[in-house]
């Protein structure tokens, strides 16, 4: 039933009673973009199936066209990123560690690299607490060119020392397609932050390597738009891409941002990647970050993503937001503990969703 | 070729391949509440076209049936506000201008009504700069219960000498079902604010009126929901409903809102009743004012609605988006001026519109 | 160190180099509207400390009038809403169910009431699942005025029945001040929706009843209007507000809304109302409704309000969200098992917020 | 008055009654990341003067500091996009075009390059009616990684045909920073899209040369990131930067975006760089583009950015906002018109605007 032979891409609603040879011509100029077109007659209008090569008829705005009506996408968009009801997660390997096989993940560290020392300490200490990898920025997105931009080529020394030192896993952004040689030396897993999500030129150059990515959520991306991001990692050639939900921006919320946790369900329905989420950058006020990543447990995430930080009043950029060596440890077995529970009524829901008609998405 | 008979207001989409006893029981759940269904058979999948009735299944969620993959609306949802290609529009009179028949129309005056002498003096003044309506709140809308809240039925006294002393009609914001015939013994127009778009029963009852309704768009409302919001007035038999567009709240906004300008051109292509910017509230920044009041005369807006002060910084209410009674005084023929530049264009961009074809709206 | 003596609500900073006489100015005109004015002199320009009577200050638009450069409020706005740090929650009693003082409760049944048997048929289900509370629409405030708006009285009369029957608590929607008494005889608890959040003639006239209120966030409102909102029935008289979180209106969202669950947390830190979730609306999909519910339990809420329907597919509103009977079943344990297992985590987190010094909030 | 020996960049309120030693923390902790500190004592309660290097703290989180209750920034961020009250808007030179300067710009062209015969009819028309500059995407960022991704280098030599025929300039869009010499060798303006304004990797290249810079408000940026982003630019030492509005995503919009016209005052306020409107973009939809493009005139902007193609149905990239050829040849003369009515209220409202006291900003 899913055979492309039968499913249209796109179904073209043509005004009633709209003339012979204006139905010619459109019909002709779908299938001049390389569409095969059935024209279904109704009561008073017709209806035309665009099946076969409809990528391209895409990007024109055939609703724009004299005599049409309206234009329905019937799916079929996300090729790689789809769900397969037929196979359950893989996961993506991250150093030693599988990601979104079933286990819960915790990646934890600053969010700058400050100074190696430093580094060291919050490492040592958030892998005794049970974090999987370590993150820390070296290079850093700043609204303001005058803000700490990160330490740059230092700080990948020091990320080095903290592999070498802890034996966790590395996780660091990269912004600049650039850098990809150069970072991959040191870093297990490539984060694409927030703003950089829509950097396509980026995007690309990632989907010529082998190297897992952490691609977050842009700040002010809808579903389409994320999992469209990550078709460019996956289409190229990578599919070792996990997704970070981190918050989006809303006029309502409190620190600018409100954290989309009904996008997890969303997200395990219609992909097959591993789905992170990131309560530190999601509430913007440390206060918020152990309540909200519990809540990523129950509903459903491979892991969450969090600052910690020995001193979060000193620290060079999002302070107010990086959890204290002490709320870390003590978060750990709680979210553990509360995905175990609820283990069996995560996978169920998973399985019921699968098995909607026509499946793959909304 | 527009006649119900041959037009479908929904087109239900199965999925492919749906067996014949569940196709029939989605056509007989529709049918049972009163729609008229054809079955149109595609290459692989049913189209039911829905005719009738279907306001009912409107507000049902036929997309989540299951055997449903698109449901399609068609229009017609909007009876009293659709723009009637068949003749102009006809505007709606107050006190005695005619607003949205042709000429651009002024409402001035301050947020609130604060004293009889400021009141008195600053309605002489705008009368005497060319506004058309005097404005001003006796009841007001705040965030806080601690603000001041209007001066109530003392403000409708003074609101009578207003309009005994300059001969403008009166438009003042209503709050409760209940003050209706209070508020209308001295206000040609009542005025909708944007929080209580949504406000139904005080909307029904202005529906069973016959006086004029300045409705403003919610600040959180799409055109749809606006649209929705004069059908509930219109609907109930009160045709005088003049909209206002007055900005929507954004992340990005500086002030909160932004002004959807673009929405004056979305309104007059898809509504019959008169369309006013209100700049003041769009901004809330009084040097914005005079700029945003010069695009409404060129986008095509029927009027402004514009908060004039004598001494803004003493306002008890929104002091910091009024004008001056000289920058009142400078502005009024500016936007005159355009509007005469541009009436032609103006008018030409409209007669455009409602030929497109299948026309009514997107 | 918290008495009026020695805090100001406002601080005015005058630009740098003020002269006297202007200052003096200003410092007459706060005085003149009631604030008790301080001027602190600092290296080349002057602060304002402004003490007393300062509502009326807010009122106006300070930060305009000619010299000043800023002004800081230092709270002291949410007289009635305040967490008060020297005792926990009472909670609010609605029939015999105490929300908010410690247990988790549910509130659940279908978006309308429809017919009898059907509401009778829900209630007895979810009473027997484990449901503290019965909600159920008479009058429903719908987009479209041709969409089903509830049955109205009749539905009043089942309501009564399904108390009668069940034992549960009633908890329906009020859309006009007109109708406080009539739903106020069958309701043990009245319910004001997301669109009327900002009406303050219906939230005032509930301020001079003492039955209890459940106030849902407007749909893009604020932390802080949510909170003003609820001042405005608090300080006409009725302290039984209980603040429900339903979603906000988001561009990025899928079903236009994002569930901002991270408000729990901030609303319990910054005032003693119980604050349910409401995870139906907050996704609009029943597939996530599960696991935001569970969320609801992680982050400290005092329970949800959920839409339960037998056949959500034949719902007349909003059946896309409704949870079947054996879903809610399911369900009830899950949060219940959830709230004990963190109850510790979650009363420890509170009592860490309320000793931040200073203490009230940001 | 200006100095900044007297003006401080922060100013640190600290809570009532905060022990000596914790006030000396604070301080020192300030003076070591670099600021000088001048404690003022209030009644009760101090406030820290913070003047020099504040850069470096800004970027700390000094609010969630213990003791501090608030932190307010008295502006000097802005160090190179900031207006100069003392000279007017020199603009920048684009081509033999000066921008910002006085004179209303337009920059006119198709969406993408498709074709050399089309791109060379569509330029000669637009150059014809008056167009100052061509626009046509090489590089074309597209949600889709399967959507028309531009003709690339092909495309370059089609542009460079377009200057050589026509003598238009040519400003393209650069989406990758190893592109710089490839597209500079055609391009007079290179644009940096919506998408990339916050690609600061790209920002920081950008700033490197003295090409001319066309940079797009992200379409979910505040003007405050928006002139952070020019920073970028600017304080790499390339002062030649554009700035302009194409519309920011908002929940309530009809096609995604508002156009934000309310900016234009506000940026030509606050910074002395030349501020162009795109109404395509920042409507979405063809029918609004001249309304919205007059709009820009009357606003205050230097000008405005359009696509126009000859046959917007068969357009590869947004043609559902292209202006055909005819409606671009009736715009132009229409903005230009008005443009010289409003010329003196225009540059009135900027002269009133800098003697603001104090100035600078909000």
């Amino acid at each position: 039933m899913h055979s492309s032979d039968i499913e249209p891409g796109l179904v073209v609603i043509l005004y009633p009673g709209l003339a012979g040879p204006l139905r010619r011509k459109i019909r002709d100029r779908l299938e001049s973009y390389g569409g095969e077109v059935t024209a279904v007659e109704g009561t008073g209008r017709f209806y035309l199936e665009v099946r076969g090569e409809v990528a391209a008829i895409r990007s024109l705005v055939v609703e724009s066209w004299s005599g049409v009506e309206k234009v329905i996408s019937l799916g079929g968009e996300f090729l790689h990123t789809a769900a397969d009801p037929d196979r359950g997660p893989e996961g993506v390997e991250v150093a030693s560690v599988r990601l979104g096989a079933g286990s819960f993940s915790i990646i934890a560290g600053p969010c700058a690299v400050e100074d190696e020392q430093r580094a060291l300490r919050i490492a040592s200490s958030v892998a005794a607490a049970g974090a999987d990898l370590f993150r820390g920025g070296a290079y850093k997105p700043r609204t303001s060119p005058y803000a700490f931009q990160g330490l740059g080529d230092a700080a990948l020394e020091i990320l080095q020392r903290v592999r070498e030192e802890t034996g966790l896993g590395i996780v660091t952004e990269i912004l600049d397609p650039r850098d990809v040689d150069k970072i991959a030396e040191v870093a297990d897993m490539l984060q694409v932050g927030s703003r950089n999500m829509h950097n396509y030129s980026l995007l690309k150059e990632l989907g010529q390597t082998s190297i897992p990515i952490l691609l977050k959520r842009g700040f002010a991306s809808t579903i389409d738009e994320f999992l469209m991001a990550a078709e460019y990692i996956l289409s190229g050639g990578n599919s070792s891409v996990i997704l970070c939900e981190r918050g989006v921006r809303c006029a309502t919320a409190t620190d600018e941002v409100v954290l989309d946790l009904g996008s997890i369900p969303e997200l395990k329905k219609r992909t097959h990647l591993p789905v992170l989420v990131d309560p530190s950058h999601g509430s913007g006020a440390s206060y918020k970050v152990p309540a909200l990543a519990r809540a990523a447990a129950t509903v459903g995430a491979d892991g969450i993503l969090v600052e910690v930080h020995d001193q979060p009043e000193e620290a060079l950029s999002d302070g107010a937001q990086a959890l204290t060596l002490d709320q870390f440890e003590e978060l750990v077995p709680q979210v553990h503990e509360i995905r175990a529970m609820f283990e069996g009524h995560i996978s169920g829901v998973s399985d019921d969703l699968v098995s909607t008609p026509g499946g793959e998405d909304r």
